[in-house]
């Protein structure tokens, strides 16, 4: 059974419910020690103030959302956007944070260039890792599904993320995120084949049958079809030994719901289903 | 530019609008001359009707949809879905179709057994090969996406279609479908491993930003981020001659049209964006 310390709650599992202040403290309220913070959360207090709460409630955090995404679609130059996962990168060394999860975007509009983007995003990382290695934090890559290929993320099977961080070298790692990566056939394999030095996070949700959103309709552990136990038990072959953080974005249920529920329910769920 | 002699509609595109016969003459009355069918539109008029009908309008039929799902949740027994599965089979030798698409099904309700439903699949599909073989007919894998395979297929990808029949031998092939495989990495890799022997059925549509529905929210090709042009070159240059198939699930738009427009509009596309 997974021991409580384990456990970690990322701040978009009560996304509209609390912000900085109330998620830190209502995750510790319930012996939670771990979290996954949002950079638009942390600003309503800033870097200063927000690592104070963190301290005054125990908490570590896991990872920093987000660096990225790097869309070169004329909305915001790459070079803005680069220069903002930096910042990004800063703030997650300062908060000592595990990883900072970099998130690549997807095709900018009117693109069927699906190569091209990709190719793109592998320069966008190169760039960062030296940056973030002079931190010494590590970027996590997370994988996304492919059904957010097109708009989300380029990257999006583990067997990419494992060529990529070959190609890399140190300073980069990868989030296996079960929400997204539950499908592939491969898996078990490319969870060993990163192996403890690489894996830098676990995020485990449901998903739901049916599924009603593409993004915005996950549910909590014990309610869909993954075996979040049976995936964490690859994390653990391969030496992972790190927090398993539940991340729900759910607009319809769990957003809608009294959020230290939401919390209470998602530390139980940990212990039967992960 | 695709001549028009390579275009195929399958029936699904006019779903909601047209039965077997309208489709058939539908099709044929804009100069196609290769059809998708799907069985519950042939039994409105039976086989033999059927068969008729194709033939006085020139009509060749690509795939035979479909054969499956087999899933073992207590509703169908396995071996009625076997026999089933047969007689479809059977079906797409008399029609002189170039395939039966075989779907294999999700996981059953209250499963989280995905390895264990794509194990039983290849049983399945072990079992149908040899009855295939026996009447000329292909067995068409459709790698589905993987949004899909808690609940429609547990067969998601080129990799795991292309093994399937590496292990199988003659007698069964792939039918790729851009909707569910624009997204992979190795999906150029996969169509050049599988070659000409195995590329049965090529199908095209467009994934839309943002896409609303999981299942019933396809575009028309141009209307969305699929370089189906790209992929269309990938299969010929593996050696791909065949059908340029238009197959669009759209609840929301292309099933609430003027079924004539759609199949203009589709036929343009083909020649712009396939």
């Amino acid at each position: 059974m997974l021991t409580p310390d384990r456990i970690a709650i990322n701040q978009a599992t009560t996304k509209t419910q609390w912000g900085f202040r109330d998620s830190v403290e209502g995750y510790a309220s319930r012996g939670v020690r771990r979290i996954g913070i949002w950079l638009d959360k942390l600003q309503e207090c800033g870097l200063a103030e927000g690592k104070k709460i963190l301290d005054a409630n125990g908490m570590a955090v896991t990872g920093v959302n987000r660096a990225g995404p790097f869309v070169l679609d004329g909305s915001v130059p790459l070079s803005a956007a680069v220069d903002g996962a930096r910042t990004a990168i800063d703030v997650a060394a300062e908060l000592g944070a595990d990883c900072v999860l970099v998130f690549p975007g997807g095709m900018p509009q009117g693109s069927r260039d699906l190569a091209g983007a990709r190719g793109r995003f592998v320069s966008v990382a190169a760039a960062l890792v030296d940056h973030a290695r002079g931190t010494g934090v590590t970027l996590g890559l997370e994988p996304l599904h492919p059904m957010l290929a097109a708009d989300r993320s380029v990257l999006n099977t583990m067997t990419e993320a494992n060529d990529l961080c070959d190609a890399l070298g140190s300073g980069i790692g990868i989030v296996v995120d079960a929400y997204h990566v539950w499908w592939d056939v491969r898996l078990k394999a490319e969870i060993a084949r990163a192996g403890a030095e690489r894996l830098v996070g676990f995020h485990v949700s449901d998903w739901l049958v049916p599924t009603r959103d593409l993004v915005f309709d996950r549910g909590m552990m014990g309610d869909g079809v993954i075996d979040n136990a049976e995936i964490r038990g690859w994390m653990e072959a391969a030496g992972y030994a790190g927090a398993v953080e539940v991340e729900i974005f759910s607009e319809r249920d769990w957003w809608q719901k009294d959020p230290d529920e939401v919390v209470r329910t998602a530390i139980d769920r940990c212990r039967t289903f992960v």
